[in-house]
C-alpha cells in the first residue's frame, strides 16, 4: 500500500537488483521508515528472527526470497532452509513457503531463475489472497454506507495489525478497509493500541496514515464504550489460527471487543487467509494452547523519548506481570469470517462450504 | 493499610503538628514514596488540581483537611472553600466536605479545634467505610476459598485502583482484598494495568505489594482469557457513579469485564460507598455524561527510564487518538453492590432495600 506518494509491499526484489532482497525493518516503525537489504540467508534469519518482518503471509514470503539468496549465493539449500524454520519454529507459513521452494529446486536445472520466480509467486499469491479479501469485506462496508446519511463514515475497529505489514500488501483485516477507502466510501477506523505490544499503535497506525484512511488509536478499553454509543458499525479483526468450526485465536483481547460487538449488536467479522484454518482442531478454547510470553513485554514499554526511541519501566520493582499472548472468540461471537473465496459463517458447515476440499480427516 | 513494616492513611494530620497536613504524593508513585507537607489552602489546592490526590475519598478527607488550614491561618473561610471547589469541580465529594465544614464553623467558637475535629470525622468516617465494605466483601470471599482445596489461593481481578490510595485507608475494591489477606486467606489480585492513565500498575500494584498481598499486573486485554480459562473466581471494581437501579460508571474497559464475567459465570461486584450513588439518575448509559480527556493520555506514558521518570510518545505522529475515561457497566452484568451497609442487587428494589432514606424523589 502506500506510504506517503508511493507504494510499497513489505518484501521484494527490485528489477535489475539480483541478489538483493528488501524489506521494511519493521521494528522501527512508527519512529523511522527504513528499508533493509538482504544479501546472504544469515541476514534474512536474522531479520525473521529479532522480527524485521512479521506475521505470516510476510515472513512465509520472506522466506521465499530467503531460499532465492541460498541459490543465488550457491549455499546449500537444504541446510539453508532448515536454518531459516529454525527461526520460528511455530511459524506455518515460514515452513510452507521453504518446503515449497526445496520441492521445486530439487529438479530444477537452473535454481536461481526458479527460485526467484517461485519467491515471486508466493508473494504475489499472499498480496492476491489479501486484494480478494478486501473485494469481499467490500461489500459489507458498502451495504452499512447505503444505510448511512450521506458523507457520514463508517466506523471499523480493528485489534492489533492484521494489517499489510503483516501480508505482502493490502492485509487481511485492512483489505476491505483499503478497498474501501480506495472506492471512494468514507471509512474512519478505530486502531485498538493493543497492548502489551501495540502493534495497533505502532504499525496498524501507522499503515492507515501512510495510505491516508482516517483513523484514532484508542486504549484497548475503549471499544465497549464506542459501540454502547453507536460508534461502532462494524468490528474487523485478523486471527493468528481458526479451527475448522470457526473458534478464532487472536491477539489477546480480541474476545472482549467480540463480546462487546454481540452485547451491542455490531457485526463482527473476523479476515483470514484460508492458510490460517488449522483442520485439526474443532475447539479453540479447549484445543488451542496460548503462548505465554515475556513479562518484560507488559513491565516495559518502548517510545520516543526526547533523545530518541527508549524502553521506560511501568510496574513497580515488587509486583509480578504477566503476558498472555492470544485468547480464543468463540465462534458463536462471531458474524462471519472474511476469506479469499469469500464470506461464510464461522461455523463448520459455512466453512466446508467454502473449501469443500478439507471436508475429509477432520478431528 | 502498610507500606513496609508501617501503617500509612492517604492524608493525616500528625500529633503536636498543628497547621500541617500530611498527604501521599501519589503522581509519584510507584517510583518514589513521598510524603508532602501542606501548610496553606493555597497548597492543598495544587495538591488537588495536579492529582497529587486524587479519589473520591482521598480528596474529599483532603478538602475537610484545607478547611482546618484556612482556620489555621486566620484565611477567609468561604473563599477558602470555593477556591478548593474549584481545583476539580466535579468532585463530589470535594464540595461536600467543604460544605460540612462550613455549615459547622458558621457558629463555631473556635473555628481551629471544630475544623481539625470535623477533618479528623470526615477522614475515619471514609476510613470506617471502606474497612466496613471490606467486612461484608470478605464473606463473598470465605465462600469461595471454602470450595477450593486447601491452600489454593481465591484469584480476584479489579481495574484501576479503587484501592486505599484513592480514599484514606482500606480502599472500596480492595477493602474486601486486604480483610481476606489479613484473616489469613489466601488471595492472589490479577491487576489491570488500565490504560490510558495506568492507574493499576501504577497505584494499585504498589500498595498491594507494600501491604504484601501476592498479585500479577496484566494487560487489560488479558481479563477475558483468564476466565475463559477458570483462573479468576471473583471480580470486584470501584465505582465513580452508581445510578440508583445499579448501573455502574467506572473506569473506562470496566464493561468488557463485566461481559466476561457474565459470560463465563464468574461474579462481578462492584464495591462503593454510598456517597458515589446518584439518586436522580435512572439510566447510566444514557443518561451519565463520559468525559473526553487529553488525547495526550493515550500518546504519551510516563514511565522509569535509565536516566529518571520521562514520558515517551506510543503513537505515529500523523495519527488522531481519542481518550474516553469512563464507561456504563448496566446493572444486568453487576452480581451485586459492596456497600458499607452491606451487600445488595444492582437493581433500584435491591439499592432501595439497604437505603431506603433515598426512596423518595427518584428520577
Amino acid at each position: 500500500m502506500r506510504v506517503g506518494d508511493q507504494h510499497y509491499r513489505t518484501v521484494w526484489v527490485a528489477d535489475g537488483e539480483d541478489g538483493v532482497v528488501r524489506i521494511i525493518e519493521q521494528t522501527k516503525l512508527p519512529w523511522a521508515f527504513e528499508v533493509e537489504e538482504l544479501r546472504t540467508v544469515d541476514e534474512v534469519c536474522v531479520a525473521i528472527r529479532d522480527m524485521h518482518v512479521r506475521g505470516a503471509g510476510c515472513i512465509g514470503a520472506t522466506a521465499g526470497f530467503g531460499m532465492y539468496l541460498a541459490a543465488w549465493n550457491k549455499e546449500d539449500l537444504r541446510e539453508a532452509g532448515e536454518r531459516m524454520k529454525a527461526t520460528r519454529p511455530t511459524a506455518v507459513n515460514l515452513a510452507w513457503a521453504v518446503d515449497r521452494q526445496m520441492r521445486l529446486l530439487a529438479d530444477a536445472p537452473d535454481p536461481v531463475p526458479a527460485a526467484r520466480d517461485m519467491a515471486q509467486m508466493i508473494a504475489d499469491e499472499d498480496a492476491a489472497a489479501c486484494e480478494a479479501i478486501g473485494t469481499h469485506g467490500l461489500g459489507l462496508i458498502e451495504a452499512i454506507v447505503a444505510g448511512k446519511r450521506g458523507g457520514e463514515p463508517v466506523n471499523i475497529l480493528t485489534h492489533c495489525n492484521a494489517g499489510w505489514l503483516a501480508f505482502v500488501d493490502h492485509g487481511s483485516a485492512t483489505g476491505p478497509i483499503y478497498a474501501a477507502h480506495d472506492a471512494g466510501i468514507p471509512v474512519h477506523v478505530w486502531v485498538d493500541e493493543t497492548r502489551p505490544r501495540n502493534q495497533g499503535a505502532r504499525l496498524t497506525a501507522w499503515e492507515l496514515a501512510g495510505h491516508g484512511v482516517p483513523h484514532t488509536v484508542i486504549a484497548d478499553n475503549t471499544g465497549g464504550h464506542l459501540m454502547q454509543h453507536g460508534l461502532v458499525d462494524l468490528v474487523i479483526t485478523g486471527t493468528d489460527r481458526t479451527t475448522f468450526t470457526g473458534d478464532v485465536a487472536n491477539k489477546i483481547g480480541t474476545y472482549l471487543k467480540a463480546l462487546a460487538a454481540r452485547d451491542n449488536g455490531v457485526p463482527f467479522y473476523v479476515a483470514l487467509p484460508s492458510s490460517t484454518f488449522d483442520w485439526e482442531c474443532r475447539d479453540g478454547v479447549a484445543g488451542i494452547p496460548i503462548e505465554e510470553r515475556d513479562a518484560g513485554e507488559v513491565v516495559e514499554i518502548e517510545g520516543q523519548g526526547a533523545d530518541g526511541v527508549v524502553s521506560v519501566r511501568l510496574t513497580p520493582e515488587g509486583s509480578a506481570a504477566g503476558n498472555y499472548a492470544f485468547d480464543v472468540t468463540p465462534a458463536r461471537l462471531v458474524t462471519g469470517l472474511i476469506t479469499e473465496r469469500g464470506i461464510c459463517a464461522a461455523s463448520e458447515a459455512g466453512i466446508a462450504g467454502l473449501f469443500p476440499e478439507h471436508r475429509e480427516g477432520r478431528g
